[in-house]
């Protein structure tokens, strides 16, 4: 069969530092197009497992070796990146020791999730709000179909 | 920026019948390749969100109108389709009436999980071995990166 044209797959990781009191998490600034905030990540690779691509894009973005703890969601909605459709798996991480930023992270920042956030790309503010429903409730994102 | 290549996004749902005793599933004979029952699902189109791709293939292989209860979870495994790779997103739904099989459906039937299951296509055995954990614990897929 053709290759079917399907949205490109992407994926983020919340990464808890679980040294550090409050746990706080990792943003970092990008460096490349769209400007802003973002959580760490990036797109998957043909050959690579999800879950891999989200260890994979932590450690280029921030130095951090990340443990996975659960996957919080997928976020699909075709407006989500103005550049082409994505889709995003979301993954609630943790790490220890110090970030640095690297690759397409310009600079980055630990920060209170329940605290004053910087302006945040993409979708990234809403799947931190379903984030801080996950920490206080155990929720998982919830659905969202358009229809 | 040139467009990404990355694994191919599908969707499948684990349709209970909510109007049968003890919410049996819908599983499908696949009319192509790979042959063999699977779940109902396909490619997720671009445009759509993930969420309306499952009830849009839902639709087309069973006539079920289906409202999504949860994520499942997201199967990666480079090798979960010999075709090509594919990353695949799994949710539990509900439905009432009759399906029917149509579209990339040739047969299908309906199967008590706990019971014994056709030969199944992919990972989907897999998927329904974390669907009976989620049903009897309420357990999301666990998580599996390769390293």
């Amino acid at each position: 069969m053709p290759l079917p044209v399907t949205p490109r797959l992407t994926v983020d990781a919340i990464i808890e530092l679980a040294d550090r009191p409050g746990r706080p998490i990792v943003l970092i600034e990008r460096r490349n197009p769209p400007p802003g905030w973002a959580l760490p990540g990036g797109f998957v690779d043909v050959g690579e497992r999800v879950e891999d691509a989200a260890i994979r894009e932590a450690a280029e973005e921030t130095g951090l070796d990340v443990r996975l703890i659960t996957l919080l969601g997928i976020y699909s909605d075709p407006a989500r990146d103005a550049r082409f459709h994505t889709a995003g798996v979301v993954y609630v991480a943790e790490a220890t020791g110090t970030p640095v930023a690297a690759d397409d992270a310009r600079h980055l920042d630990v920060f209170d999730p329940d605290g004053p956030l910087p302006l945040l790309a993409f979708d990234h503010a809403q799947i931190l709000a379903d984030y801080r429903q996950w920490r206080a409730h155990g929720t998982g994102a919830p659905l969202r179909p358009a229809h």
